[in-house]
């Protein structure tokens, strides 16, 4: 498959596709999508193709379309067509010709441009510039401007442009056609509610048309239809005479925390009063105000800065970064972050693990406060994890696999896709019995908790949590007659390529992990905060769960390496399966290709994993495991490991990284950009993979950086790629920023806030630094 | 708007399209649809394009798919599509160039076939030729075959196709997302089930190959998605070499009469069985036996002979009893017509007035068992008739508006298109006051009986309805004190652009009509048919209702002609309203641009009407007013006609051929036809028009052949039109078969039954037919 992607513009934040293919419309849509953690807008064109997929998401809108179907994002109605017909001619880059066509994202400013001269397959050429932003300073407003200039002929050009609330989620509809309403023939607005959770979608939007700077009003008509309602235009245009079309929309809902208590009418007054002060503001203003706001709330706060000798890789940190922003609910505690951020249909906005162990890192370390509010939502989730915890016959809090609104609790589909060999749906045991989420969750919790030392939110949520889910871990475990143990049977680890397996290692050893960690707190608050230790103790027993915990912790089986060779079974059985030849795999592009040729049953006999599962464990509890057995797995597991999943390559580089492989850690980061960045113009289809891009600041600041939270400490031990000359980046530590720059020689770290003194592990020495520090790097390997 | 379509090959029963616009598919999606009655299936094109609208209906599966929503005719899957890429590039024919060109509905085989040779932008050139079917043997078949050769370079072909359940109404989705399965990875089934009133489609599908007439198996996969089940093959064609490829498919549902007992799996087994024998027989035999239907079942019983100096007029009548078959569910009398068939989503697949006034006259002519079986599903959805008379606080049968599913009752949407003076949405009445399809579906019973002589109907179903729209009508007069008189207040007549009017001539009459109707029967049945009259008379209270007949019959207000000029009001306000120059609408091509100018509240302020109202009147009740009053009505009502309905050009010109204007009448057939033969590419976006269909053989049975049922009697007046020689056509009467052969010089009538003496009218003499009868043509004029 041939790339049409342009990296090349890296020093300009520019990431451009430089040629246009009708069939390959997905990835741009994906990767170049446009958001402000409020809603996403996937960055499909104002002319229309056949495989485009329009979406515009508004997070935490979640809706059933059906009793039988899990809840989802909906896809809200489009706002951005825009269809020409030129001289009668249906504008679309399928047909006539083009040329010096460039389609670009600036990741700095968050604006879309694409530009290009049409010629039509009548000779008619026609300049078109097309601009477009969502509104990183008010989050509800989406503006447009298209500037079209008649070259060689005069042009009729009619536009249609409107709402258009006839988008589904792959065919599923999870609105009702709602009130039309066009105002003084110039305002449009379009209202759907979802069917389930009976939301209501404002949709408001308007255009306006320039000659110079003039604007001018075309002769218009007004159209209703079943779930659209949209306005036709007729300009003329002199051979060399340009316009501008401006098209000003802003989407509210009745979920939106600024919107509680406004009555329908109220709201859609509000929407329109708002669109009227958006549209006199103009597009240039909108996107001026919008930069402004990427300048001054994300790129000041958090610059990573690399010197590289692929220009790419400073751009590839900078896309992470970009799409860390736009996926993000920075807005509203009641939302996490789906695994394909709010840029597609995928996983269905749900949230998993991904958030608390690939992309909280990221805030935990760069924007604390916006860590906290992503933790606040597994609080606020706490009743739904009760419930899944009692429906399956547990005690405590068992998160919900996928996760959507607050009171959802577990919404995991129950089937996925075709089994080669029965010719059925293939059953998706996720939601019933990869549990280790809610020990994720609890890890997430104190890793916070250690980079910030915010003893208020342990207070309020943190105990609370890293307690009921222990309280969840007791209640599951098994106890064996046979050796007097605990066991946690029946459960899909990491690796999702094994199903139904017993003593899977990274759950038990997190299961010990979070029981311990419990303990350790529980001991502490009764100390230290009698207040906080009686309120818990009225809502979960804990001195009763206390006792449970003593009883058992200390009992449950934690699987050992092989004496002969250090690798440490990843569940009961692994070691023990049928090892086959997977060269053919491990070179592949497309992930899942095994699917091909085996189906699930048959994946699940054969020592094969889809990711990271002991390694998993390695990288998360790195303090308690060696380097030797580190290696040691490392050697036996990663030749086993497809990297199917998109968590897989940056825990991988990570690790590398750690074990000093410089070469391999920077393959591995070059191989996770490419997920999304890459060359296969159809892998980021279903939306960007908020993971793997939380992984790409991970193998920079975890990986090349070397920082961690190892056992509550900081640790910092860098290691640059060979290719690059200079690392440099803020971090946040226990309220002190700390600037750190990284060249092969030295490490430099400044504390910026310079209040108070930062301990940390460098070395194998521990360092105090209040002002500024310069360490040589000794690790020249 | 350039045409497409090409009508030359009339006497090969061919409708063609000359060129191809992807811009332009609607038209000749609907009129080329292809159906059985059971099923209707627009003819999009295998390969897809942005602007299709892919239909697959079955008949009287109605699905609400929300409360504020009205039932309508739900989107199955699609089973048609089959994607090519060829050598890496999609085939579509907006890329690259094509020749050759002709895309073709043969009417008599029912069979599309579409060919061209295409040549890629990269310069393969490939000869493809498309056949399609759906069977008039099995209704539940759907054949396709693929005739693809490579001509000038060997080329790597992918094919995709399946089933593609993301089919939606405009964006309203009518199905849960149900089992997918493949059976030997060559069978593919997709259940979904509608949501409201959980039927359950099964779509069964498989694909074949050949190389000659060897069958051969193709590397392929399969693949599962959200909503859809399709199988991927890779076939490599040398230069010069050919292959195809053939699909054929079932649907069942569990609303089908022949699936009922069945559970869902046993139906699954049924389509798989049945497919399987269907796949066995091969698409050329499918075929033939379909095509084998439609010269024994309908061309062999109905044909319809015109020699024309234009080819065309022939082509066209074959054309509307082409889509009479197809539009006519003849398998389940638990279904009626839908005004535009099931060749769209326009109306929603509701049966009107339209079926009674303007299609079911074919059947009773030509098929009397096809028109009981249609007023019989108006005989079962009394109950909702009733009911809908109840809620409005009247009595008797209140026949709905629009009327979809037994149990429904009314279903006339409430919401229409734009206001343009308010911006808002324009509310529908007709759900609510149009009243007059009461009485028209007891004209129509009338009809049926005065036509057939068919007592049993009567005896079980025809007195019944006959009665209980004449007990509703007493029971909707308004006695006014004023002119001791009772009035109909408050409806909407024929003409929709006249909303709450009072006194609605057409509306009156018909009551009046129904009331006396009801009265002569009722005498009639007391006196002869005592066990029918007690039967009813329980029901009823025949003994109340006549009472109250007889007391106000006499004392509904009957609108007269004006003295000075013969005009009769068409309501009460009409003739004082505003007259305004209506020339620069009734030139238009299009309908309903009054619209662009005025909202409906300022059209029914005016002297404008949409369609036939009076004349509508006069066309029913012929007998009932002079020639005199007609034309007066036609000089002054017809100018002020926009014709913006297609229920108006076809009674314009029967009515213009009475009143012997032949070059009129000529002249308004020809427009009938045009409605979806015509050049505007849009005309028919929402499937085909049904009424106007049955209009066309109104034209010429009613118009040019001059037959009638006028009170109660046959009579028989042709005036052909100057271009035609002669017209010959068969119609039953009273059990007896009489072929017409009609030219300038003489009628020949043929009893070709000749059991029985048939009566009939002409020339103002009495004639009596036994054998055949030869009789001058008179009327030159």
């Amino acid at each position: 498959m041939k790339t049409l992607m342009d990296y090349t513009r890296a020093e300009d934040w520019v990431i451009a596709e430089k040629a246009f293919n009708s069939e390959l419309l997905d990835k741009v849509e994906a990767i170049m999508s446009l958001g402000n953690g409020y809603m996403g807008l996937r960055s499909a064109t104002e002319e229309r193709y056949l495989k485009e997929t329009r979406n515009l998401f508004v997070a935490g809108t979640f809706n059933k379309f059906h009793e039988d179907e899990v809840t989802e994002l909906p896809n809200g109605a489009d706002l951005i067509s825009i269809e020409f017909f030129i001289n009668g001619e249906y504008f679309t880059l399928d047909k006539g010709s083009y040329r010096d066509y460039r389609r670009e994202l600036n990741i700095r400013t968050g604006e879309l441009h694409r530009c290009f001269i049409w010629i039509s397959p009548k000779g008619d050429e026609i300049d078109f510039h097309f601009y477009r932003i969502v509104s990183l300073k008010d989050i509800h407003v989406i503006a447009q401007r298209v500037e079209v200039k008649a070259i060689n002929k005069d042009l009729d050009i009619k536009i249609l442009s409107g709402i258009d609330g006839r988008m589904t989620n792959s065919g599923s509809q999870h609105f009702t056609d709602g009130e039309k309403r066009f105002y003084h023939k110039k305002y449009m607005q379009f209202i759907q509610s979802t069917t389930e959770s009976n939301i209501d979608f404002v949709h408001t939007s308007t255009l306006s048309f320039f000659k110079g700077n003039m604007s001018f009003e075309p002769e218009s008509s007004t159209i209703m239809d079943r779930r659209r309602i949209y306005s036709s235009f007729k300009v003329s245009l002199k051979a060399g005479e340009g316009m501008t079309i401006e098209k000003v929309s802003n989407v509210h809902t009745s979920r939106d925390l600024d919107n509680q208590g406004l009555s329908l009418e109220e709201l859609q007054d509000k929407a329109l009063k708002e669109l009227k002060s958006a549209e006199a503001k103009g597009y240039i203003s909108l996107a001026h105000e919008s930069a402004k706001a990427w300048e001054e709330t994300v790129w000041n706060s958090c610059d990573i800065s690399i010197s590289s000798a692929e220009a790419f890789d400073q751009l590839a940190i900078r896309f992470a970064q970009y799409h860390l922003r736009i996926m993000t609910p920075y807005h509203d505690n009641r939302m996490s972050i789906g695994a394909k951020g709010i840029s597609g249909e995928g996983y269905k906005g749900h949230s998993f693990w991904d958030t608390e162990i690939f992309i909280l890192p990221y805030y935990i370390f760069t924007n604390p406060k916006e860590a906290r509010r992503l933790l606040e939502y597994r609080y606020l989730t706490l009743p739904g994890a009760r419930r899944k915890a009692r429906e399956n016959n547990y005690r405590g809090a068992m998160f919900p696999w996928e996760s959507a609104w607050l009171e959802d609790g577990e919404v995991t589909p129950v089937w996925g896709s075709a089994d080669i060999v029965t010719g059925m749906r293939t059953k998706i045991w996720s939601g019933f019995i990869e549990q280790h989420i809610s020990a994720d969750i609890a890890f997430a919790v104190w890793q916070y908790y250690m980079a910030t030392g915010d003893q208020e939110f342990m207070d309020t949520y943190g105990y609370e949590i890293i307690f009921d889910t222990a309280i969840f871990w007791t209640s599951r475990l098994e106890y064996s007659e046979e050796d007097k143990l605990y066991h946690i049977n029946d459960v899909v680890g990491p690796d999702e390529y094994k199903e139904h397996v017993d003593d899977n290692a990274f759950t038990n050893y997190m299961a010990y992990w979070n029981i311990e960690k419990a303990m350790e707190y529980c001991d502490h608050i009764k100390a230290n905060s009698k207040e906080v230790y009686h309120r818990l103790d009225k809502v979960l027993d804990l001195r009763g769960a206390y006792r449970e915990w003593l009883d058992k912790k200390d009992k449950i089986y934690l699987p050992r390496a092989r004496e002969e060779d250090g690798v440490m079974p990843q569940d009961k059985t692994y070691l023990t399966l049928e090892d086959i030849d997977l060269s053919k795999y491990k070179k592949q592009e497309q992930v899942g290709l095994m699917f091909l040729d085996y189906n699930l049953e048959q994946v699940n006999k054969l020592q094969v994993s889809k990711q990271a599962d002991i390694m998993m464990l390695f990288f998360l509890l790195e303090g308690r495991f060696s380097m030797d057995i580190k290696k040691a797995n490392w050697n036996y597991y990663e030749p086993r490991t497809l990297h199917d999943s998109s968590l897989s390559l940056s825990t991988h580089c990570v690790l590398a990284s750690d074990m000093g492989d410089r070469a391999l850690a920077y393959n591995l980061y070059k191989r996770a950009c490419r997920i999304d960045l890459g060359e296969n113009m159809h892998s980021s289809k279903d939306g960007i993979h908020a993971a793997s891009i939380g992984g790409m600041w991970q193998c920079i600041v975890y990986g090349f950086g070397g920082v961690r939270m190892v056992d509550g400490h900081l640790r910092i031990e860098p290691r640059l790629p060979e290719a690059w000359r200079e690392l440099s980046f803020t971090i946040e530590w226990r309220g002190q920023a700390l600037r750190l720059t990284i060249d092969k020689q030295k490490l430099i770290i400044e504390n910026l806030t310079g209040k108070e003194e930062v301990t940390f592990l460098h070395g194998g020495r521990t360092y105090r630094l209040l002002h500024k520090l310069e360490l040589a790097m000794n690790d020249k390997k």
